[in-house]
């Protein structure tokens, strides 16, 4: 419970995030240095995200299924790129049943590898293709510096791993799930996003190229929102995963990974919370509407109680998730700002007032104070709850995009540049080569967050080397 | 696809199911001995299965949550019951990072140790309960003899895990979460089931007591198909889960778990199936419909698949699982053979004199032949489809319970008995001595599945020993 407060976002935005994680009972630190623990109220949050992004995989043509989380070290070796970039970060099981075992296994960084063995059974000829597969899971990688849902030991996501005939359409398939992620962190989570290319420094271990979603925090700080990797024949080639072709020829398939994970929920924590704790978007919300009923007299609890009931089966009707706060021993105000910390975007009080005019007060999480409260009808309450969440939905989008765009600057120079990456993003020129790109983080501790796809503006000399520039980049220091 | 024929139950009812699981498509061996893949026509049987014990266990209140699958080595040692069950089953990490851990690391073989080390933190008082949680993930124990869906290294499940002020608290919610699964069982499975309590020699490894349901397999085999264990204060005290009262007296928690697995697959799959293939109940499978256009010309292609297409519809309309099955070069009669092997329910096809006459015919899966076919009219789809569905969910699971009666008997002497548990159960008088118990295991491979809690018929003496029997008893060789 909220008894001390927590510090604001401008004394210590680090610290607001960590108290707020563990205060809003999202989550909490495991025994195991960097595990995290997702309490009910964050995995209710995840479930929300889980079934948002299941239902755009399956529309488009994806299946569950759930490959081992043990994998033979000597897989993680085949594809030498992955291994450069995995062994570092492996979590190895030696012993088995009391036994020490003749080959070591490592726990799941990811599944390419695993898959890939096991298409190479399954997959034939090219009527078993396009494979379009994703599981729901948790991966392990030996992380040092953790934060609770941003970099942790064990991390919760989906992994989407497909097989196609051609290039083409494993490259259509790339980006159709880049746009899929996009769509639901702007249209669901309420989170601006840019899409675009990943540098070859920033890719994936072992893709072609990598694709991802870049959002901006609450303190000009970039967050990768999720990742599409186009792997071109470098998985196939490494686990010969191959199909007869109509002509009878064996050929290689082109594969593709995608994932989002727990990472969305720290994002949407640092895109949408303020000084008095969370906000959630309300598509999302684990609940939407919380109702306080407010009373002295039992005869005023009695009716207060009644009407709230009968309030929140209007909005279970209407497909809403709603909670009545009865605790008892607890004021009205100390409740307020429970729900108000834990992000609940929408409030309704019930006082013996609202009884008798058949009315109730709607307070509207994301305008604190009197500017967000409003009367409604008892009899209207579902549309009236429906169109007050339609429009927090909205303002938070709107207002987390107004942050960004004003903290974006395009900077003349290398001074403009450095000014602009200390409190948000620089969308710069940029020649493309990684040795640029390695000293512009040195001297700025700012990383290529992305190429946008849309390239209008490029054109001109690098921000910082001042040779040809190929794209036009956003540059940001990153989580 | 199912060129090859199974082997058929009663010629070798072990291989008919090896063989099935695979070509079904519903799972298949992993690279690691004695790991498993869940294919995605298993998995979307198992998110059904998912759905509707979820729907279950939150209307009865419980909350789901996510705790790591690393725990320390030293947690399993706490409660010396756990730590003698599940030492010999372990998979140790060793290493991480690249680097020797200085305690090592467990992947869980079940959650009671961390959720026990985490409540400590998290309740403090009486309000703090009920703590009602559920997790969805997968654990690991290092089987040797493995099967698939039946007993593999790593399976998939869900653990339920609730503390309580009250012993009779914690009881009752013991027995709820039994008659859930039981209901589940039942009415969504379509398995009869015998709830009822283990004996001592095969209780969870830090239980007080545990229930389990117990179900009959096509071999008459038995096979545990859920369990829920009383834990009474073992953990609490191994993990210092303690409130203050009322009266302000620190107390230790009563706490349960509960757990149900993909094995329920494997009681599916060993329950209904029949020669011909998989037999799945219409709540559960993939697909509930299936539906087969068939033409020789291109006109009547081209109706079939108008017609097919207008079925779907309407049957998605209904809220029901629906495929067509619109491959090329796959002559009807393979398509028939096909569905048929992957158990689902209804097939409905559609040829030139159904478009002609506005009907089609509707197969039932769980009546091979003419006597499962009837004709339906197109207007009428949905309606005659929801019935069929229903009459082949009870079908299902009365042929099931006559199965089991026929091969339920109640043993007079141990000659009877021992003729019983080659064939099915045996419903015996029992002293309820461990080494009794031992015994009838070495002598007939039949263990003592479960005390029902229906003790209305005992008394007597004991089938073998001839001592005073405390409870009747269900016998049976199990998997």
């Amino acid at each position: 419970m909220a008894e001390q407060k927590l510090p604001t976002r401008a004394e210590d935005f680090n610290e607001w995030y960590n108290q707020l994680v563990l205060r809003a009972e999202l989550a909490d630190y495991a025994p195991v240095r960097g595990c995290m623990i997702v309490r009910p109220y964050g995995w209710a949050l995840w479930e929300n995200i889980q079934q948002a992004l299941d239902r755009r995989f399956k529309a488009t043509g994806h299946v569950n299924a759930a490959f081992p989380l043990l994998i033979p070290r000597s897989f993680i070796d085949k594809e030498k790129s992955h291994v450069a970039g995995f062994s570092p970060e492996l979590a190895v099981v030696t012993h088995g049943g009391g036994e020490k075992l003749e080959e070591p296994l490592v726990i799941r960084p990811t599944s390419e590898t695993i898959i890939g063995h096991m298409w190479s059974k399954w997959i034939q000829s090219y009527r078993d293709l396009p494979v379009l597969m994703n599981q729901w899971n948790s991966v392990v990688r030996w992380e040092l510096r953790t934060k609770l849902f941003l970099r942790t030991l064990e991390f919760f996501w989906q992994e989407g791993h497909t097989a196609h005939a051609t290039r083409e359409e494993a490259e259509r398939e790339t980006r159709q799930m880049l746009d899929i992620y996009a769509d639901f962190a702007v249209n669901d989570a309420a989170i601006p996003v840019i899409p675009g290319k990943k540098s070859e420094a920033e890719k994936f271990a072992g893709a072609d190229s990598t694709y991802a979603i870049e959002a901006m925090m609450g303190d000009g700080k970039a967050l990768q929102a999720g990742t599409s990797h186009f792997l071109a024949q470098n998985f196939a080639k490494a686990f010969e995963v191959r199909y007869l072709d109509q002509e009878g020829v064996l050929q290689y398939c082109w594969t593709t990974s995608w994932g989002l994970s727990t990472r969305m929920i720290g994002a949407i924590i640092m895109v949408h919370g303020d000084d008095q704790g969370l906000v959630l978007p309300p598509k999302l919300a684990p609940y939407q509407v919380v109702i306080v009923p407010i009373w002295k007299t039992d005869a005023e609890r009695a009716h207060t109680a009644e009407a709230a009931a009968k309030v929140k089966g209007a909005l279970l009707d209407a497909g809403l998730r709603v909670r009545i706060d009865e605790r008892e021993g607890i004021s009205p105000g100390f409740k307020f700002n429970d729900w108000e910390m834990r992000g609940v975007p929408l409030r309704i009080e019930i006082g013996p007032k609202d009884v008798a005019q058949g009315s109730v007060v709607m307070a509207r999480r994301d305008k604190p104070g009197r500017e967000g409260k409003s009367p409604a009808p008892q009899a209207q309450i579902a549309t009236a709850s429906i169109e007050a969440l339609a429009a927090i939905q909205k303002s938070l989008h709107d207002r987390a995009l107004a942050f960004r765009d004003a903290r974006t600057r395009d900077p003349r120079d290398f001074e403009e540049f450095k000014s602009a990456v200390e409190t948000g993003f620089a969308r710069a020129l940029w020649c493309g080569d990684a040795q640029c790109e390695e000293e512009i983080k040195e001297i700025t501790k700012a990383t290529m967050r992305c190429i946008p796809f849309d390239q209008s503006a490029a054109g001109g000399a690098c921000i910082f080397c001042g040779r040809p520039a190929l794209y036009r980049a956003i540059f940001g220091r990153a989580y």
